[in-house]
């Protein structure tokens, strides 16, 4: 199977004017390797990440291009396996982010919050714990990050947006596809940033960061344009919209949901709205990144054979 | 058991000035009767909600004194049931109301969307439905509407804050028991607006708002104020933060969740903010009232024996 | 002149349910007389907010029964005069209160502020100064609060919506004229929180808070409801629109000038739109409060003679 | 004097991967003409802005090369004069942008409100109308695009962030100076998108759309880093902050202007807060971008000598 590796220098940034380190096939199974969106710097609890991190964070691997992919067309990236590649994960406490502190998006005058740096690592069991005499958390691993090049900007790899990014959505995971956006020619496809798990929010801002290797395959659906991210599941449809204020994700992901039943499941829009307020679900992916990110779903049950 | 109905004039506000209707003793099982949101004022497809619904929504049964309750209390409601006592429940779009809308709160020059009343019927098999053809929603009946007389303010039967009040909350269901703020001696309990089902969010404002009948008990922690709703459930525990714009509901429920990690459970305020990050779950209860309510869940496998 | 002074207990919250304490016809000019926000209570630096203040603010001088008021009257005020009755004005910094700190409604983990009390003495040239050394302020008084009975609730005395109340807006000052939507019969008119001066928006939370006497008198307009407070002095006509997020205050008050523009002065809402977007003014009354105020403009030589 | 004249294809986006298109030494006086936002496009009140508009809006007239600028310097822009250069100006109303609609960020269900396009013509008075008999407008031109390359990404010529750009506020005019971040060597500057006149907030989204012809000099402050853009006129100081919900770009603004007067002016953090609390203005530049710009001024007498 094909590896892909991040090459150096990383890209931060998200877009169309860094040189492609790949092309690879519609159908093709490969697999890509990322780095921790630390880039493996945080090793101890002793770490003080303001000294430890450098500018950037948050490398990717990409762009890959896939061969035939169309402005127009949407990527759909079947995720194989998430695997992670490191016997321990990352958390942290980085001054001015995060869910629960002021923010230089949100700032105040008050002092930030303490640093801190948790060692979280494998246990026999198989979960991940920093002290097991606290709490230990149970391997879900999940690609944060996966994007395609907007048209024509360059985003942050900490922005989540129309183009998907750093969604930080746990249904980005092993047994789902993910729709992306094709804005350019080759779709310019970028993941990093796996988690072996995280909460719903990412409260702190940083969930257990991780090395990771990713199985996939891309499908292109010629001359079908989306306009968010869309998340498929054996059991259930979702759409994700990142926004600010958060309320602005939401309406997008509900949106999104109604008008793809609608276009594609052929339902009516009243019905779909009426649809997706008696049985949708919203949980919201981050609360702490450049936009927030809310995912909408709907149990497959409800669509049409 | 002790039967209360709602007692006109509906309250259609939730505080310390109105006269109560009963008088309950902790510990003692009661039946409370409630009527739907509309006051079952809508009874067909055909019918005009703008025409048809007087100037006030949400009519309450309350205020129920509690004996023996003081501010600084807590008042736990077990809910024991939650039955519905129609065979039909209503769902209606209200003009500059909902969620995929302009609002009288965030208001445009577009024209409203059409109004439009969907009645669902109880089918043989239990579910509800306008359409079988359609869809049909399974009953996950809950109540829309609980809460306390706030301390000083009178608060509309519509707004979810926190003292309870019109959370729009799934989880506010048979099995589960809701904490709530006492702040006026009696507590004033309110309770209404059931919901055969619901979604997350509550997208187009109205869910399938319907009459009912629900067993509770109360139970009093003297001495032990909280700021926010929290639920339990025999799985989980839960924090509800209602507050605009969204993202700051969710820092309170997430706050009041790693502060009652803290103070109950003897958390290290940094252990519980990495916990909820990295374990806890986040979901929309309304994005349509006056203030959005957000729900933060943990685990209890987390909590100490 | 009739005077009318706040009575004990004080209104900290407003709504109908209150005993009124004067009644005035339209046309009658009368004094009212003002607390501070802080009820006198904080008198020196050395003082500590949160251990003199008690547990409520910003006491009401009402509410004052307005002869012939009506529900669905606009309740016009002419403000004569807005005099300060103190040589000193205070402000402070509360904690988890203001405009750069995280809040209760907007919570973080981190500490609060410090807190702080500055007392501004009226100096010789007639400003407000704590050390004349570092700056000293012109006197601007105006009432911070200023309202009407909501028709259901009961609200805060620090909470401004669409009754007025708390809107801490600048240009509540002599020589102008609030508008404010009659909701019960009485009207039931409340003000308070005069300040000597106050910067827009409110930055830390608390202006030149100071108490006051201020000349008004009531005009009735029958049967011409409005569905938020609207402004007018002798070269501009205003709007208020109080909100969370702030940008729906924002569109509240331009929807309601536009609609102003439409219904008093015959343009076409189109017209209306172009011009407040090419010649509106829109500034921060305060960023502090349960809702933020924001104040759009427009200068009287746009309005048909 | 240097004649600096956008380039086809225009840049549309504001970021270091683009070809400059001149060099200027600091101190030298260069003229810089700018297309309209629509590139003169919309000429009638026939046109159908859909219809006839392309997929990218707001060309800009760079990247000019500041020679000797370096990452940490601050470029400040002294605006000598803001020349428009046709006889008409163009505003219009675009499907799902502006301020009193929903829109592509914030999407609702309902039907866009209806495209218009108005011609404001150059009267004998020096006003522009579309219609003398309604109304007509002062010119107070400025610039509504304005900045530098951010470091890492490439943003859109229709958002205002941290480098400036379309912050569409009237302050960047004649006599003024714009202080913008270093971020890249040669700094990258970028102008276009004059406005004839706007009213603040730029209610409906487009201002008074015109060619312009700007007269600029810069000069750099080495190694004098600013995280957000900043004003100087003849009588005040000014910050500017961008972001979603409008309370955060409040709460940058000020914080930016806390900061200013305690690390340029010598205040004490505390006296700076209080300073700006009761004698700063804000008002909103717009609130119809991708992110809203607020304004937060101080008066320069406050300043020491």
């Amino acid at each position: 199977m094909k590896q892909i590796h991040p090459v150096k220098p990383y890209p931060y940034a998200m877009g169309k004017y860094l040189d492609t380190i790949a092309a690879v096939d519609p159908g093709e199974q490969i697999q890509i390797h990322t780095e921790d969106a630390f880039e493996g710097q945080l090793t101890s609890s002793n770490d003080v990440p303001s000294e430890v991190l450098g500018k950037y964070l948050n490398p990717q691997t990409g762009p890959i291009y896939v061969n035939g992919a169309q402005p127009g067309d949407t990527l759909v990236v079947h995720i194989h396996d998430v695997e992670v590649t490191r016997d321990y994960a990352v958390s942290c406490l980085v001054p001015e982010f995060g869910g629960l502190t002021s923010t230089v998006l949100s700032p105040s005058l008050q002092e930030p919050l303490p640093e801190k740096v948790w060692i979280y690592r494998r246990q026999e069991d198989g979960t991940f714990s920093y002290d097991p005499q606290k709490f230990s958390i149970e391997p879900q691993p999940f690609m944060g990050t996966i994007g395609t090049a907007p048209d024509l900007e360059m985003l942050s790899a900490l922005t989540p947006f129309n183009h998907g990014g750093n969604m930080d959505v746990p249904d980005v995971k092993k047994g789902n596809s993910i729709h992306l956006p094709v804005r350019v020619e080759g779709a310019y496809f970028f993941t990093g940033d796996c988690h072996v798990a995280q909460g719903e929010g990412e409260a702190c801002g940083v969930a257990l960061e991780i090395s990771g290797k990713v199985t996939v395959s891309f499908e292109l659906k010629k001359n079908s344009p989306i306009d968010w991210p869309r998340i498929e599941s054996p059991t259930e449809i979702m759409t994700v919209g990142s926004a600010r204020p958060m309320e602005d994700a939401a309406k997008i992901a509900y949106k999104e949901l109604v008008l793809w039943l609608e276009n594609t499941y052929g339902y009516d829009r009243w019905d779909a709205y009426q649809l997706v307020t008696q049985a949708g679900k919203l949980y919201v992916g981050n609360m702490v990144d450049t936009y927030y990110s809310l995912v909408a779903k709907l149990d497959r049950h409800f669509l049409p054979d």
